[in-house]
């Protein structure tokens, strides 16, 4: 291998020899690379943006890169809430989201082999078109990519019943920062062949190679119309523990969602609602499948026990617009100001806990934290409210003694965002300094340069 | 680190220091680790066995073997079907028989932490009194050690529709070479900081650490009456196609097994049964859960327009009858002589095109070979059957064509069992070379001095 360390415009140049018009240093183009979904923004712009558009594209810029030691970021849709694939100074932007082809669609064999920049929620009504679907379904999936779900292990509202990524992925092909294909996994529901790289591969945030490719796990559509119910509760404490009852129950909704009294308030703000009695929250269910009926009223029992007033509906139209009020939550944050969004999770017992927790850091740090959760699956998302550019000190010190409750509840610091640059400070914390030296050298393994997304992840 | 390069006698001096009685030389001992349920036997005793009663044995024990450059053996109840935890000359077994304590089972979680070497039977037997159930079913499963059955990937019967053990893992105690205690995974249904190592644990057949404990995700037991139905085919293909309908039709059986017609008259012959006609092929299915009766209608309607002749029962003592054959099929192959049984997957719809290459195979090699298939998620188990020590080198030249087959469909090396010491030679033909070296090298992060099981999975 030969190394040329070579200045930017060398690399820029060598890019527009091998990538012509795909490679793109417009001011524009490369502003938007700084910053995703979660406000962060890198302190450059970088070197340039390839916008790939064939596996050969992606392996000749990788080998540019390794010849160049030039830092490399893949980025799918940039909907990322953690700040895994922003892009800073002297780095390549090697964007997937012009290879959106669907390759295969296997109904017999449940798979679909698909290219990694098409939008999750794209590739979902194709498929719906023969009553499949694949299941991940982050929030941003009508815009967020098939690659960038993987790479983050995105999580979403379904996963306690239907698995989250790494249940959703047969194999990946890889191109490592030599510019090698490597094709992971299999296409049978079966197979243990060696060590588990497709898992690896999912959540890695782009410290190992670049997706180009997918086999995905499908499901068929569920029959059995859906029932929906909200419950309402008094208190966060008792919609919690009325959420944990409902698990503890066995019973085993589709979705479960909680929104506690200053999310809100915010929503309603914004839909320009009455606000409900302070103090109140909402647990949002849904059931599906041949049993829902069912599953819905003895959910509706559980809720009623535990001090909740319920309303039911088996029409489609009206759950979708008992479940508006939940799905404007990530809108309603953004309008309250800038928003640190974070993504604990705990064991679905520790819930009411984590509650406690989050509002003694709201007396002692002097903030307001509108949270929601998938609490079906234990996944909060608590909400930082802030004015200016940069999150303020005091928002940071609550986050970690955040972050301390929640390994505490032996829960994670992420649940689904991932770490990227967000969390990268704390990773230790959870891992443990001897898994964490064990992780950055596997990443070694597979980047011996450190050319995949420097400063993400393992940077500490 | 000190190495000292000792001879057998000081490190069995060394370990007996150490660890008093739960070291064994008896040679009755030794022996029995030179075999597993794959029949391949090492070609001499190991050092001694090391019977593990606390993760602090196991450390003690991993830091004298690292000290002193001596390879370990992990075992648990010795039930592997790929040689995987065979011992040979100069090694350390580690057995983790005599770790069997559940420390927590936590309904309202659906989780249970368990130690390696508790019987999946056993287990499963507790947690049904709370309504409980660990999902993976390997046919081993009332004398295979939970912590084999992650070590290996284990399958079963119910995994197409409840998924493998990759899928019923959450966390693992892990302790490494040089006696550090890791501990990977999560409590919380999701969990995405740094890489997925629990992954990576499931399947790697004691060539990365000792698994100590295990995190288990629990599913509750399910309900409905199970409905079995018994498909009467006058050929294998018609069988096999049936079952690819059955998936094709979006039905989801919790079970569907395939015998072929060597394997039902072995079957007989060992139940002293009357053989069915010369060609006939069994699928036997199972559904379950709140649809189970319209599923079972709906498969047998497939079954029928596909030439089987179909009997159904929902009388769960009539139901067992039917699957006794099924049941059976292990031993009867077993009456037969000595057996190498095969573990090929291949992706649902390639079911007939596989029977057809076994067919080939048979014809060319001048061999039957009786084989049986969890058709619902596509893995094959073909027998060859012999006489005498060792798999003649007709059985291994047919086995590898059949390897070849099974990938040129789409398919893998093995479903369930794991490379072991048996397949280790056909690693690189799925993985590609390239794979095959990443994968080496991931495990040397792990196991720098490659004193973990050396001579397999990553020998050639």
């Amino acid at each position: 291998m030969r190394g040329t360390d070579g200045g930017r415009d060398e690399v820029v140049a060598r890019l527009r020899d091998a990538l012509g018009v795909r490679v793109s240093v417009d001011p524009d183009d490369l502003e938007t690379t700084r910053t995703d979904a979660s406000g962060h923004r890198s302190g450059a712009s970088p070197l340039a943006v390839v916008s790939a558009e064939s596996v050969e594209d992606v392996q000749a810029t990788m080998r540019i890169a390794t010849d160049t030691r030039t830092p490399v970021v893949t980025r799918g849709a940039g909907t990322g809430a953690a700040g895994g694939a922003i892009a800073g100074a002297g780095q390549i932007v090697l964007s997937t989201l012009r290879m959106t082809s669907i390759h295969e669609i296997r109904p017999d064999d449940l798979l679909a082999v698909v290219d990694p920049g098409i939008f999750n929620g794209e590739l979902n009504a194709v498929l719906a078109e023969q009553g499949l679907w694949w299941a991940p379904d982050p929030a941003s999936r009508e815009i967020s990519t098939v690659g960038g779900n993987i790479a983050t292990g995105a999580g979403g509202l379904l996963c306690a019943k239907y698995g989250a990524v790494r249940e959703a992925v047969l194999g990946v092909d890889v191109v490592v920062p030599d510019g090698r294909l490597l094709r992971l996994g299999h296409r049978s529901v079966k197979g243990v062949t060696g060590l588990d790289l497709t898992a690896l591969m999912v959540g890695s945030e782009g410290t190992l190679g670049v997706i180009v490719r997918a086999t995905l796990k499908l499901r068929r559509k569920t029959l059995g119309a859906e029932r929906t119910i909200l419950g309402t509760f008094p208190d966060v404490r008792s919609a919690a523990a009325a959420s944990a009852a409902v698990t503890a129950a066995g019973l085993q909704p589709a979705l479960m969602e909680l929104m506690d009294s200053a999310a809100l308030a915010a929503v309603h703000d914004l839909l320009g609602l009455v606000r409900p009695a302070e103090g109140t929250a909402h647990l949002t269910i849904q059931t599906d499948g041949p049993a829902a009926a069912d599953e819905a009223e003895a959910i509706a029992a559980v809720l009623g026990a535990r001090g909740g007033e319920t309303v039911m509906s088996d029409d489609p139209t009206e759950g979708e617009r008992l479940l508006a009020i939940r799905r404007s939550a990530h809108a309603a944050m953004q309008a309250l100001g800038d928003t640190l969004l974070e993504d604990i999770a705990v064991p679905r017992s520790a819930l009411p806990a984590m509650f406690d927790e989050i509002a003694r850091i709201e007396r002692e740090f002097g903030l307001v934290i509108p949270t929601v959760a998938h609490a079906g699956d234990g996944n909060l998302h608590p909400s930082f409210v802030f004015e200016g550019p940069e999150v303020p000190d005091v928002v940071w010190a609550a986050a970690s003694e955040m972050f301390s409750s929640a390994l505490r509840l032996g829960g994670t610091l992420t649940g689904e965002h991932g770490v990227g640059v967000l969390k990268s400070r704390w990773l230790a914390d959870e891992l443990g300094d001897d898994q964490w030296e064990l992780q950055r050298r596997i990443k070694e393994v597979f980047d011996p340069l450190c050319i995949l997304n420097p400063g993400k992840v393992f940077a500490r």
